[in-house]
């Protein structure tokens, strides 16, 4: 029997999407208008001057992807990796890895620097990949790994790539809006972020900015971009701001609205206030961690206020009956390990509206009750 | 002076979006629940059911892309091209040049099949390019091409692909809810819609459905797909049903609901009715358009029902300032020319919740008013 879907009332708490406030869903309920429609367009240029803002970047070249961060993702190395580019490509978790993807399915060799889950890109060896393989062209890596919850450090990536000639691309995914991020300012050549993280919006925009230098070199490619769906030389068509705009493929329209609404709170707020609210909030969820025994997995100086992966105690038995408990009994939802680290470990986020005192509480006593119950069992 | 866009009401009769019905639009504003929530897979397994009564097939992989119809049309192309491949691919309009261009950005080689701009494909040319070629593998056409109104035979083009051991691959962004469409009946091995066209969702997912030949070909790549995002391998492991759902992309949550919620008021309606009902809405619009002196760009037998293409009359001057004030004056959005046809033809839409006498009177009203105005001027 089809019905309307009514979804339960969750709490978000885990690695994105991130809890919705009503303001960005009732935006997202406003009638749809023809997406070459000129009062659209005005939308269009507000959107992407909010998202200069978030990004901090003069960046001409700064729009959403009309698709999520896996799309911005590949957006980015499409249209940066040519056949036969190498490509230095920095893995200390999941996203580090789906980019060596990204660079083998566009023709491009990655030559991977390694680095344990849990911590951060160490320089060193990036300088070392660098001195071993002059032709690399792009370094690549992830500011903030979602898989961990650790911090790299974004600024001394990319001086290292732009001594060697390389520009930098960076997974922003989970850190803008989040915590500090200046694209002009440490030099970042292309980045891309996801709407349902740190913006609270639901999923399906992926923010992504280019600098005159990564814009120079898309331009002088020799092949086209093996997509026609994210071709940039195509894609600006419709996102230029000079009133020439021309149909490309038919944006997310409703989306759109959502992601303005949501960019629009965060202009409100002031961008390093969230910065600082994200870094409060993890402060109270940290105390009230260690209280419960809960060890956290990254070290201290690395740690993402924004995605906190904490050990599974030996003392409990079974993480996924536990999440289904949270889910079921307290309508929380927080994140189970990726890849190397499932079943090990808990990802709670404190993303966006989700970084808030409400969500830390409940979050402390819905673990505290469960987590009682199963060890007394 | 950053503030909430608050959109224009406007009534949307151009090439898509079309009308968003009120239920659809609040189905987009319930509160966002993450993608792995056991709730939400219960929603994905009802629409794909509602999917494939739509696309009537019995097709497992049947499900919406993450992203507008151009991505559909691009995991079509993606997942069934390698390079070395020969595709045959009909062009009569701007969606078949589409498709030429995906099938060299996966490294294939496109034999194109060229019609005029308003008629249809013609099999026997069709039939003309697998005997001149013996090595192509997929036959690829557009079955309601968008930018002229014009319905080729879809069933007739199927069976000459398959009498060459080729598979079908199908554009059906206009058709699908629209016009008749058996997936299963005609043979068609992959086909990709979009959510606003005659599904009266808003633009940002992509239907798409293959067959079991499809599927096979697919797992019997010897290459990888030219794209990670777009890969039906790891898509899939999302999409499948058996309760191991496992984490690709986000998908894009809100505006699922929305889908969903369109699919099922045409699972309320009847997929027949609905046919029927862009059917008559057509007759109705066709006589007050001929009354206005308005010719239409295809051939009576072809014209699609949902997609009206009118010769821009010589007596009149300039067709975007009239499309501006049909905008301004009456709120009510057409379609320009594209391509071949811009500033020769309008495009009037009667797709989904558009298609409706309410929207056939406010349409031919509008016009009356605007072209007597620029006549006399």
């Amino acid at each position: 029997m089809m019905q309307s879907f009514i979804p339960p009332n969750r709490t978000l708490m885990g690695p994105g999407p991130s809890d919705v406030p009503e303001r960005v869903l009732q935006a997202m309920a406003r009638p749809t208008i023809g997406h070459l429609d000129p009062a659209f367009g005005g939308m269009m240029e507000q959107l992407k001057a909010m998202l200069r803002d978030g990004f901090m970047t003069e960046n001409q070249l700064t729009f959403p992807v009309s698709a999520p961060g896996s799309a911005g993702m590949e957006t980015c190395f499409a249209n940066l990796v040519e056949p036969g580019d190498e490509v230095i490509v920095c893995i200390n978790g999941v996203f580090g890895g789906r980019m060596k993807e990204n660079v083998e399915r566009m023709g491009g060799t990655a030559i991977v620097v390694e680095n344990a889950w849990g911590a951060p890109v160490d320089p060193t060896l990036v300088e070392a990949a660098f001195a071993a393989n002059p032709k690399v062209n792009l370094l690549a890596f992830v500011h903030a790994e979602t898989s961990t919850g650790v911090r790299s450090d974004a600024k001394a990536l990319c001086e290292i790539a732009h001594q060697h000639d390389a520009l930098a691309l960076v997974d922003a995914v989970t850190s803008l809006g989040g915590i500090e991020l200046r694209v002009d300012a440490w030099g970042i050549d292309a980045i891309y972020s996801g709407s349902q993280k740190c913006l609270s919006c639901p999923p399906g925009l992926s923010p992504v900015s280019f600098s005159d230098a990564a814009a120079k070199r898309i331009a002088a490619r020799k092949t086209k971009v093996r997509s026609w769906f994210l071709d940039l030389s195509l894609v600006m068509a419709y996102w230029q701001g000079d009133g020439a705009r021309t149909y490309h493929h038919t944006a997310p329209v409703n989306a759109m609205y959502g992601l303005h609404e949501s960019l629009l709170m965060l202009h409100e707020e002031g961008l390093q206030n969230a910065w600082a609210r994200h870094a409060d909030m993890h402060q109270l969820l940290k105390t009230g961690l260690e209280e419960l025994g809960l060890r956290f997995v990254v070290e201290e100086p690395y740690r993402l206020p924004q995605l906190n992966a904490v050990a599974f105690p030996d003392s409990l038995k079974d993480e996924a009956s536990i999440r289904r408990e949270l889910l079921e009994v307290h309508n929380l939802e927080i994140g189970a390990g990726l890849g190397a680290l499932a079943g090990k470990v808990w990802r709670i986020g404190l993303m966006g509206a989700s970084a808030s005192e409400a969500n830390v509480d409940l979050c402390l006593t819905a673990l505290r009750d469960v987590m009682a119950r199963h060890q007394a069992i």
